[in-house]
């Protein structure tokens, strides 16, 4: 029996990480003076945030992006915090500002991202941004890494979208309300899933394409999908697994061994769309870099 | 045989514009010189436009709104209708700004309208706006004027929508897609139909709440209704009949008599969202009045 295709992230984003790399050393021929930067903001001890900034520094180094370190206290204030973001948005040497969230709870995370310049917000974050994404007739400077990554899996593996069912369970800012826009812009039927869904199972036996990003382990049964679906779990959840030497596993949102029985092409997890997230914010720090050099 | 309950636009209009003109009357009891302004951009010579500009002029007055008209040629350059959005931007009494659209092929509408400013756009459509919409954790100063009306109905006659099926037909700035967030906030799971989607009946025919805003005559046949569904047609389409005086008579997106057989509650066409979208303009003006005098 022939399995469905493998939306390979750890594979389709080392290429891209080598066109970067590409563009990168291109802006240094032409003026050495001219490296994209990007400047990560992480505030507090949080063990997984510090993970995911490292290996994002280390992403960016390897293919010529510049980073610029700022790892404050937990107990730094919100007013502070605030005049960092103001002293990179005029920096001219960062083209990119990531602040890591999920910030300490006495600090208000909406303050702070909407204080990042619109030319600099690699995150998408910004109302500005998603307002641009959303709307007919505009383009938007960033979209947000995670569903952008996922459009360009689909791309690079020619997955049809136009007049599909697309299902995107999760409506966070950061991952599926921006993927149900951009699959709505690229002419997908788009059905917006969520914990107030009743009888989510009856939606996701009706999508050729559906994004889970829902956080909760195994969350869509194989049974659930409609045959020759194309599945993007977005989901990066830790369990317990005493059988590995770090003490747990990672399982996405879909129940991948099942799914594999039904779908026609998904991503695995790891090495699907985690991947891709990094090489979009490599691509989103190197464009914006290249808009400000205007070249 | 019982029919669907009517979703009454003109009487709730009529009472939610009682209600504003109560707010400008204890405005101005409170101070004279604070009156909620609200300024008319009209460029060309449309007479559609030119209708529609003369009807809600005629609405503020009514409740008590001063009205700022700028009637313009349609030669205007795109320079001098930026620079007279800027100083409706500057100029205090004004709360509000409305560019009629369409404007003229030879200017951007969307350098114009990303001119107004966030505090005076009443019609929503500033991508800050937009963005600050979609984005959980925000609230937008302004909704646009359409979709808000549909939502106040729903409130009005206590219609429940958290969990149910929305489908949403049309997804354009002004009406379809802020609709369709609008219901998502409200716990709805959305589905978004367009001109790309194909088999419409299919997804109609699972609708709890189906928003028709499509403009085009009785497109949605009643045979395709789930019993028992609630019916939004925001749909104004002008089908000739020599029978009325005028030439011609209006009908919406969907076969009202049919869909009547099968919905549990339905606006009509004319008198359903129409004078709602009117209130709604009435409402976020004063609104914007009262946020800038600080009431
Ligand atoms: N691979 C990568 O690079 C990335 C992976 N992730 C992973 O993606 C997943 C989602 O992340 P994120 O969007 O940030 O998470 P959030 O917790 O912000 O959002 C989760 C969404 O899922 C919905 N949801 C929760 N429970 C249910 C349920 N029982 N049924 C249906 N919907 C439900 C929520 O609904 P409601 O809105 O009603 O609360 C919410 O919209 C996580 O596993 C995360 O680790 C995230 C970012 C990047
Ligand atoms: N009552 C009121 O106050 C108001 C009423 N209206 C009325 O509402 C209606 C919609 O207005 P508006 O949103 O501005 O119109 P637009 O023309 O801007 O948008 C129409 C939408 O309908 C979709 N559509 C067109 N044809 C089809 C089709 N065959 N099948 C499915 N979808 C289709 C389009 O899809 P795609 O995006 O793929 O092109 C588009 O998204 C009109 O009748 C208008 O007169 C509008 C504003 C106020």
């Amino acid at each position: 029996e022939q399995g469905p295709i493998l939306l390979d992230g750890k594979a389709t984003s080392a290429k891209i990480r080598e066109e970067l790399k590409e563009k990168c050393e291109a802006l240094k021929a032409k003026d050495a003076s001219m490296v994209p930067g990007l400047a990560f903001v992480l505030v507090g001890e949080r063990t997984d945030s510090a993970t995911y900034v490292r290996m994002k520094k280390k992403a960016c180094e390897e293919v010529g992006i510049q980073t610029y370190g700022h790892e404050l206290e937990e107990s730094l204030s919100e007013d502070k915090l605030v005049n960092l973001v103001k002293e990179l948005n005029a920096n001219r040497d960062v083209h990119g500002i990531l602040v890591q969230l999920p910030l300490p709870s006495h600090i208000n995370e909406r303050r702070v991202l909407d204080e990042i310049s619109v030319d600099k917000d690699v995150d998408g974050l910004h109302p500005y941004n998603i307002g641009s994404l959303v709307l007919r007739g505009c383009e938007p400077r960033f979209v947000a890494c995670t569903p952008l990554g996922c459009m360009e899996l689909l791309r690079r593996y020619e997955i049809p979208i136009r007049g599909k069912r697309a299902v995107v369970i999760g409506r966070s800012n950061i991952v599926g309300l921006p993927m149900s826009q951009l699959l709505l812009k690229e002419d997908a039927t788009v059905t917006c899933c969520h914990s107030k869904t009743e009888d989510i199972a009856s939606y996701v036996k009706e999508a050729d394409i559906l994004v889970a990003a829902i956080g909760k382990a195994e969350f869509v049964k194989g049974s659930w999908l409609k045959p020759g679906a194309v599945v993007i779990d977005v989901g990066m959840n830790r369990v317990d697994d005493e059988t590995r030497q770090r003490g747990y596993r990672l399982v996405g949102d879909v129940e991948q061994q099942e799914c594999r029985k039904h779908a026609s092409a998904i991503t695995p997890v790891p090495g699907g769309v985690g991947p891709m997230t990094i090489a979009m914010l490599l691509n989103n720090t190197v464009s914006s870099a290249m808009r400000i050099y205007s070249v």
